[in-house]
């Protein structure tokens, strides 16, 4: 199929999701799926799913189809709680038959086919597929469909054509900066399963961590990760976890910077004279590879090898960015090697080191991937972009004939809504113009896990549910874009990830049993409704507004290493309150949802205070709560002057505004989201009630 | 020490406890201990817990001791997220020091010394035992008390003397009935360790499976297990895992009735014909073995070599309960042999197989125990009884010279409140006049987890938190039994327990997003509105009220499943009613607190009715919501009329009563709990209101 009757045949999936009336009904998606399929055409009446479900595969077959049906069974299982058969039965008779064509690639390409076929109806489903990796996105898809109904569990009546719109859809998790266990990684791999993303792209050194074994430089992994690494057995499991799931295993290991934990065993490869030990702390360091010394080229060139056959994947990242270049300039050797060489600056080293690198990883079998940085004048075109600064640099990746994938604008630690995350696209900006060849280069994009503040507790709830936003925007067609639906999707699959055991929600109220202690139901509803409503700071303001510098030894225990980064609770409430002001005239049934939720957050503050006196965790937001409160008055005071319909004074807005300031200053790192919205209502109050108010 | 010296040490102990304050204050204890220790004596200051806690081993070492420090560290650093050092140092200069004198058995004892001494103060900890036995529990103590404070992590200064009241504290699992994986069984283990109980009798065959693998004869669980078994390195992987917590486990392997399983692989063993099929059915069958079939003996010979090779405790449990008789009195050459060996009826026969089955036990080295029915005249001295009947068989069996453990009163799956288990004491009613002797003989007691309606997912909630109250029975001094404040306690070590890893809240949450299916938030808090108020109906009335026959093929997926067996919510509602009632006139505080709640549950049913036409678990419930919106409506009449100060009519209260009855009565096998409570406001409401009120 040449590129042109792929756009046609694009066109034609694209109209159909157009068409569907599940994507546009803002509020009740007739169709529970993320990411949305390329064309769904709904049926009628659904399929029954009791005890004697049955799961038949034809055709093609091999070991992991078998696997991926036992692992979809038990999943369903789990999500039902039928007694049914864990395994595969033979012949066609079976509720869900599943056919595959043919193997997929030994080592999973990218590009490769991923489509498939989902057919359900009243009397059975059928999933055809070229190969496993689209009978294993059908079977996600089905899981997805099944639900609850009046008679029992089902899944609708629809015929499902899908296929993804990038082929690159990565989750980056940095196992670095805080170790990941193998568990926190295998269930973040089975949620992206769930949504199909297909590159767990694995951030393995940094300088607060050197996390794998290596067996010829033992070194590495000795001194420079307190213990905490992953065993060369270990990470070959991984490997076959994720390749069960269709997902490859790209490893980064960065360099010339972000490399201070080598240099703790290997204190030679540094520009500087050490000695070097392990970061503590967050930002960007001097230390770095000395790009001048041939004996660096020799230690990587063993270690590419030993790494290489670790991991299959015809990709291999070496990082590159963030070298401050302040160790070279401090080493005169370099600065003679400079000259030298005619190199004008630390990017023309750094070029330098990575062209000698790419050729290391090339005779090693792979094709380099690295940051923005590596993108020099007379890199090899045989390599990929990753693109933390944006589509201008993708664009400008692309025109030059590289591959590039986006990263900038999926950074999950930055705190975003789903909604901003899943407003970027690949292809906008720059990217948008582009030409349909050079189009083709922009593979994709990932999502990013930066772990400064993560942990086995909350790492979960860092990546998820936004994170199947981003996925929806790498699989889906680019016009589904519509937040509304988006979220209420986000809400279904932020209930179905548990079932996989993910641990968003739940680690989230563990949390925050651990910080209120002994506490009664009703104290811990009191911080719940407090706490519902914050999120931490954003981008990266957690450091200067930190009450100690963080290290990597900072206890995680806070209110804001527990929240959510998304607010639930303050988006709706935001909805309501435009709901509120865009009536046409007073809306008494939106006034008196708001009333009741003002005067409940304003009474909040005096059950919490008892559990802030005895908590040192608790006193910490308690100042939050206060300003909860005292929102929640001027709130009130709003929808008052609104019912009187005659504008509020200006002194009146004046003392009101005062209050918002307050409310809207981080405080604890955290952000009180409803700030905002009551903002919106007192100058709706000012211009004159509800009948006149200013439209959001 | 002599009997009587031990007496008067008990005596200063108990003396001590009375004169704690914090035992008698009911609504704030100061230490949330359970079970409350034999003796504390409370300090002032507290022993700050941060990153710098560490913990020395001084005395008597050995590899056990030094993985249960482990163990605690890891535990202490879950409960705080600080990132402390997890082995132990050297030396004495730690934050909590240790001091074991001595090793303890080899083979757990019963009575073995388990005391302990923990000490501390503001500068630091000192806890010291004659055998590791003792700091394991002290440490648990440890980990009780330390709570998050005004100024950070902290454990009171105190010093607490502590021993067990009775030796052998247990929990029985069935996990015949419904298999009980692994991890399963491991994380109630730790919850064992955490309430000091010290036998796990694990209840391995019946006849829904034979659930250990017999190299022997492997026909028993090939064929009788539905290939859900334990094998044998995984049961002495768990037996380790056990003795590392203190913990004996004590194999029940149920004889000659209960045995259908067995007969699938061996329908020789049995009295009837056969063939046989694992049952899935509940209740009392008829299979037996054949007692007069030289053959059985020589097979239980051989099963019983092996079993107590893989168990190494001293006790081996043979069952011995509920024999019908119908298969015995079916077969000819049975009934002749009854009357050639003079066996007069069917107990005798039972008899005379019981004493040939305890002579193999004590050839392979073990005691018998086993349920009260073994207990008939003849029987050797050297039998443990069980009594599922009552403290009357346990005092009968004491003055016969037999050891005994009471179950009676205990049975988790009867769905009995904390406080009507806690109530139960093995020296209470006919034990209580037994001579100090023969008291010595009653051993302690067991909590009984039987499985028709546990699996992996609802189980906890099944046996948490009400089985430590069980736990303080047997461990705390028999005075110490004020329901109210072993419920703060209860409430407290529920928190706890689930940084344990045990799921009695979380999975309640899932299940009940389960049954919901995809719900907003806020139907979702209208259906645990409901649920939170509910209780499965009560004793053995599940099978005589179940919509169809259940068997071990019915889902678990229903309310009936997911509500854990005591509502915390019901409890404290009750509770307001009783304080509203005995107040000396109207008490307006808590008078407005219930008309609250009496509206929002009314209310709640609105909310509730479009996710019971969505999903047909809730639509099962429908009925008791629309109970609870009627009880809700007395409710608030009740108050009316209590306010007015004058009596309400006849009529009124018929009017009132007959909508209380529909609320009585079980609905989807469920009890909506605050009906009495209403009934009670109803009854002061006639009575001319509160200040006339019907005292509670």
């Amino acid at each position: 199929m040449d590129y042109t009757s792929g756009l046609q045949g694009l066109g034609i999936l694209v109209l159909a999701v157009c068409l569907l009336p599940t994507m546009t009904a803002a509020q009740q998606p007739a169709l529970n799926l993320i990411p949305v399929p390329a064309s769904a055409q709904a049926g009628s009446g659904s399929l029954r799913v009791d005890s004697s479900f049955s799961v038949a595969l034809t055709g093609y077959s091999e070991p992991r189809l078998d696997r991926s049906v036992e692992r979809f069974l038990r999943q369903l299982a789990r999500q039902t709680a039928l007694p049914i058969a864990l395994k595969a039965t033979k012949g066609p008779k079976a509720s869900l038959v599943i056919q595959a064509e043919h193997a997929s690639k030994e080592v999973q390409e990218v590009g490769e086919d991923e489509s498939y076929v989902l057919e359900i109806n009243a009397t059975g489903a059928k999933l055809t597929a070229p190969t496993p990796l689209g009978t294993m996105h059908g079977l996600q898809t089905f899981l997805q469909l099944l639900d609850v109904s009046p008679d029992g569990f089902a899944a609708p009546s629809v015929t499902i054509q899908d296929r993804p719109r990038f082929p690159w859809r990565g989750l980056m998790i940095d196992s670095a900066r805080h170790f990941t266990p193998l568990d926190v990684i295998k269930r973040n791999l089975d949620g992206m399963e769930a949504v199909k993303m297909n590159v767990f792209h694995w951030h393995l050194s940094e300088n607060q961590g050197f996390r794998i074994e290596s067996k010829k430089f033992p070194k590495l992994h000795e001194l420079g990760s307190d213990n905490l690494y992953y065993t060369q057995d270990e990470v070959r499991d991984l490997i076959a976890y994720a390749r069960d799931r269709g997902i490859r295993v790209v490893p980064e290991f960065d360099m010339p910077g972000h490399s201070t934990a080598w240099f703790v065993g290997h204190p030679e490869l540094a520009s500087g004279k050490g000695p070097y030990e392990i970061e503590r702390r967050w930002g960007i360091f001097d230390p770095a590879m000395d790009p001048t010394n041939e004996k660096v080229y020799k230690f990587l060139d063993e270690l590419i090898s030993e790494m290489a056959k670790i991991f299959p994947d015809h990709f291999f990242h070496i990082g590159g960015d963030e070298v401050n270049g302040k160790e070279w300039d401090a080493n005169p050797k370099i600065q003679a090697f400079k000259k030298e060489h005619d190199l004008k600056n630390n990017d023309a080293l750094q070029a330098y080191f990575s062209g000698r690198v790419q050729k290391l990883v090339v005779k090693h079998g792979k094709t380099v991937v690295g940051w923005d940085e590596v993108l020099v004048p007379g890199v090899p075109k045989d390599i990929v972009i990753q693109s933390w600064r944006g589509q201008a640099s993708l664009a400008q990746a692309a025109k030059q004939g590289y591959r590039s994938i986006l990263s900038n604008g999926y950074y999950l630690d930055l705190g975003w809504p789903a909604a901003r995350h899943y407003a970027v696209d690949p292809m906008s900006g720059d990217a948008a113009n582009l030409s349909p060849e050079e189009k083709q280069r922009v593979l994709g994009g990932e999502s990013c896990m930066w772990a400064e503040y993560v942990n086995p507790e909350n790492i979960d709830s860092r990546i998820w549910p936004r994170n199947a936003a981003i996925a929806e925007r790498f699989w889906s067609p680019q016009e589904v874009r519509d937040p509304a639906t988006m979220y209420a999707r986000l809400d279904f699959i932020g209930a179905r990830l548990e079932w996989l055991g993910l641990t968003h929600r739940t680690y989230y109220r563990k949390m925050l049993q651990r910080i209120a202690g002994v506490a009664s139901p009703e104290e811990l509803t009191a911080l719940r409704t407090l706490t519902d409503l914050l999120e931490p700071v954003k981008d990266y303001t957690r450091e200067p507004l930190a009450p100690a510098e963080p290290t990597s030894a900072t206890p995680m225990n806070r209110v804001v290493d527990s929240v959510p980064l998304e607010s639930d609770a303050g988006r709706h409430f935001g909805e309501l309150v435009d709901q509120f002001l865009t009536a046409s005239c007073l809306d008494t049934v939106s006034e008196a949802r708001l009333r009741a939720q003002f005067t409940a957050w304003r009474d909040n503050d005096a059950k919490l205070q008892p559990l802030a006196q005895r908590s040192f965790l608790v006193k910490e937001v308690a100042t939050r709560s206060q300003d909860l409160s005292a929102l929640s008055a001027v709130g009130i005071a709003a929808l008052d002057a609104i019912a009187k319909g005659q504008p509020a004074s200006d002194s009146w807005k004046a003392q009101q505004l005062a209050v918002i300031e307050q409310a809207k200053k981080p405080k604890a790192q955290l952000l009180l989201m409803p700030a905002p919205a009551v903002q919106k209502l007192v100058e709706a109050a000012v211009a004159g009630g509800a009948c006149f108010a200013a439209k959001p």
